[in-house]
C-alpha cells in the first residue's frame, strides 16, 4: 500500500460530518475546507500521503521544505454535528492513485462513523460570471431532497466529476453514507477564485449550521494562491522544458 | 488486486453464452449488449469496479452520483443457451488494468463455465458507410466455421483489435472457450452509430437465437449517447486546459 | 507478478546459448531470432506474457486472435552448442514492465544455465546506407576480446540501448554471464530491414557456428513486417483519433 | 518492491553526514558529488536500481554495457564527520518510482544513523548568470540558521523542488533529521553547468569541512556530460521517432 495516514492522536467526535476539500480546478476545495478548518480553529489529528501523488516538495516562505500531503482535522460541537475534515494541496497523479486515496478517505470516513459527507470542488465554465452558482451532486434523490432547501443549483447540466470529490461521493453512496458535491462554477482559468469559494461557503454555512463573517477570507485565499503560484510556475516550467527532455518509450533497439 | 466484482447475487445459469460489450469506439460494444439487456430483460447480479478505470464519476440527470463500473447480468432461457452479459461505460485507463480487467471477466467465464464467449466492438475506419459491415475474429479455424454461416464478414482487412474485447477474445482461446468478436464498421469519429449497432445487433439475434424487433433502439443508442457526452465534453474540458495544468516529470532540480 | 511464463515442456539443453530478439526498431531483433528459429526447425518450449504488453490482439491471417507473447524455443546440436531462444511480437509499455519482462528472461537464463547470452536489436541512424554495419555492446571486456574476431563494429558512437535487449545485456553482465548485443544498423523509419537483418544474421552465423543460406530470409521478412503493418496501422489510427479521445488527469474538479 | 539496493560490503561509517546527487537539471546534483566522491577516493559499497529508472542501458566507451542505477559510497575520517554519498545517471521515471526511491534512500539514512542531510540539484531560472547562487531549503528554521554562516541564498524565489532531493530533505525533515537541499542556479538548457557545479562546491566545502582545489573540476563536469550526452541524443530521437510509433490507449474496439 502506497498510500498511508499517519494519525498523531485519536479521534474525538461523535456522528461527525465529513468534509474533503483537495487541490484542484481553482483551487475552491482547498481554499474552502482551509477556511473552515482556521475560522473553526478545528484540531489537527493526522496527515495522509501517497507515493501517487506529483513528486514535488513545497519551499515555504521560512524556505523550509513540505512535502505533499492532505491534513486530517477535528472540530467538536456543543450545539451542532461535530466535524472531520480533509484539505491538502495534491490530489493524486494517476488514475489508479484517485482510487488507491478515495478508499483511504473512505477508511476514515468509516473509522469516525460519518453519516454525512460533503465533498467540495470547482466547475469550469470557461465564462467569468458575476454571481456563481454551486453545482451540486448527491448520493441519492432522498439526499437531493435534503439539501434542496439550500441555495444549491441541481439545474445544473455538468456531466461528471473528475478525482477525489466525485470518487468518494459515489463511494459514499455505494456504502450507504448520504451526501453531497458542491461545485462551485468558475471559469477554469484562475489561479484561484474568491468569489466561487465565498458562493460554496454559503451553502457549507447552511449545511454545517455555521456562522462565518468572511472578513478573512481574501487573506485565506491569498495564502491557498501562494502554495498554487509556486506548483504553476513549475508546471509552466516543465511545459517549455519538455520538449528537451521528453522521455517516451517509442525508439526501442 | 485494484479489479474487483461485487455480486449481488448467485449466478444460475447452466453452460450459458458469455457476452462483453464495453465502452469504446462509437460506444458500439455498449449499446448492443445494453440493449440486448434491456431487451430480454436480463437480471443483474453484480457490478466490477476497478482502479484503473479513469477516475470520473457521472452525474446522473437526477444528479445522484454513479462510478464508473461494468454491470453484470443473466438470462435463463427454456428452449435456447442461457446467457451472461458484462457491459458498462468503462474501460481501464493503462496497458496493465486492460490485462488486469479481462483477467477479472476471464474468471466469471469460467464461473459460470461458459462455453462460447461472444465480445462486441467497432473498428473506425474513417469512412461513413451506407451499410456497415460486422467484421469478425475468432478463437479458432473451428469456430470460423461455426459463424460463416450467420452474416459476418470473415474478408476484412482489420489487423488487429484494442482493449477488452480482444483481450478478453485472446484469452479464450487460449483457455480452451470457443468465441466470436464482432466489430460493427463505424466511421470511427461519431458518438454513437444506430447503423453500425444494429447490424451488430443482427448477427447477435442468429448467434443467440434471439428474435428482436429494433423498435426501441434509437432509444438505446440515445441514453448510451447521453453517458458519452458527458465523458466527452470532459475530455475536451481537459484538452484545452491541458497547457495550464500538464504534469510532467521533465523538470527534475 | 504480472508477467508469467508458461511452459509448455521441459528445457532439455546443456550449457546453450541463450538468444533473445524482440519487437523493436526496423523488426530487426524479432525478424532476426524468427528466422533462426524456423531455420533450425527450433523447438517451441514455452511462451511469456505480461500485463505490461500493449492491450493489442493481433487478428491472424484466418482471422483467428492471437495474444501478444514472447515465444521460447531451444535446439539441441551434437557438434555445437545447444541453443535457447526467446522472440516474439511485442515488449513492454511501461519502463516498469520493461524491467519486470527483462528480470523474468533472467529467470530463464538461470534455469537452462546459459554461460553466453547474444541479443539483438536495431540501431536507428536516421540515414539509409548500402552496407550496414553491426554494432556490439558487450558484457565486459574479456566478453568484447571474444568477438572482435567477428565481423562487428566495436568502434561505433551508439550511447545507449532502450529497451529488452539492452536490460538483458546489462543484468547478464551484473550476474556473471557473458555476452553481446547485436545492434542492426537501420534508417529507422523503416518497417522492416532486410538487409540490416542479413547483417546481423552473417555475425549470428559465425557466433552460434551456423550454416545459413539467407534463400528464405526474404519470406521471413515479409512475415514479421505483416505482424508489425497491423500494429502499425493501429498506431497510426491512434494518432489521428488522439485528439478527440485524449485522456489526461489536469482537469480535476 | 522494484526498488532494491545491493550492498558490496557493509558500511563502517559514524554519525555521518548524507550527501545525495543524482541526474537532474544541469547535472548539477550528480557532478558535485561525482566530484566529491572523486576527490575525497570515497570507497564503494554499494548500488541502487529500480524498475522505475528508465529502461535504458549504457553503453560506456569500452562498449560494455552498464544499467543505470545509484552508487553508495562512505569515507571515513579522522577530524571531521564521516561521509555516505549516493550519486548516479538516474532518477525515477514515474511518480510513484519517485517516492519508492525516495524512501529506499531513507532507509540507507536510518542504516548509517546520520543526523544530516544534503541533497543536491539545479533550479532552471532561464537566464544565464555570471555569478550563479546557490538556492537553499532547509529542513527547519533552526537548520536554516544553522547554514546562514555559508554562502547560500535564502533570500530566493524557488517554490518547489522536483524529485529526489526535494523528497528526501522533505522526508528528513519529518523523520527528525536536520538538511539542506543546495540547488545550483542554471540557465535550465545547459546539459552541464561548470559554474554552477563549483558554486555549489563551494558551498558544500565549507558545510562538510573539506580542501578543494578545483582543479580536476572540469574533466569531472565533462565526464559526467558524456554520459548525458548518450541519454540526450537518445531523448532526442525518440521524439523525432514519436510520431511514428506513439502508443497510447485512445483507440478502443
Amino acid at each position: 500500500m502506497t498510500t498511508k495516514v499517519e494519525m498523531e492522536k485519536d479521534f474525538e467526535v461523535e456522528d461527525p460530518v465529513f468534509i474533503e476539500g483537495l487541490a484542484g480546478i481553482g483551487h475552491i476545495g482547498k481554499t474552502t475546507v482551509s477556511y473552515l478548518v482556521h475560522h473553526l480553529d478545528a484540531e489537527k489529528v493526522g496527515e495522509l500521503y501517497s507515493h501517487h501523488f506529483p513528486p514535488y516538495t513545497i519551499i515555504r516562505d521560512d524556505k523550509s521544505a513540505d512535502l505533499l500531503k492532505n491534513n486530517i482535522y477535528q472540530v467538536q460541537r456543543e450545539d451542532a454535528q461535530d466535524l472531520v475534515f480533509i484539505e491538502g494541496n495534491a490530489q493524486a497523479s494517476t488514475p489508479e492513485g484517485h482510487y488507491e486515496v478515495a478508499e483511504k478517505v473512505m477508511d476514515l470516513i468509516e473509522e469516525v462513523d460519518a453519516s454525512e459527507v460533503v465533498t467540495v470542488g470547482g466547475y469550469g465554465t470557461g465564462d467569468v460570471v458575476e454571481d456563481p452558482s454551486v453545482f451540486g451532486a448527491v448520493t441519492s434523490e432522498d439526499a437531493r431532497e435534503n439539501y434542496e432547501r439550500y441555495d444549491i443549483d441541481f439545474d445544473h447540466e455538468v456531466g461528471q466529476i473528475v478525482g477525489a470529490s466525485g470518487l468518494i461521493l459515489g463511494l459514499s453512496g455505494d456504502r450507504g453514507c448520504s451526501g453531497i458535491c458542491l461545485l462551485g462554477e468558475t471559469p477554469g482559468f484562475l489561479l484561484s477564485d474568491p468569489k466561487a469559494t465565498e458562493a460554496v461557503l454559503q451553502a457549507m454555512e447552511k449545511i454545517l449550521d455555521l456562522d462565518l463573517d468572511y472578513s478573512d477570507l481574501d487573506e485565506k485565499v491569498e495564502e491557498s494562491q501562494e502554495v498554487l503560484k509556486k506548483l504553476q510556475n513549475l508546471q509552466q516550467k516543465q511545459k517549455s522544458d519538455q520538449d528537451q527532455q521528453q522521455q517516451d518509450l517509442g525508439y526501442i533497439g
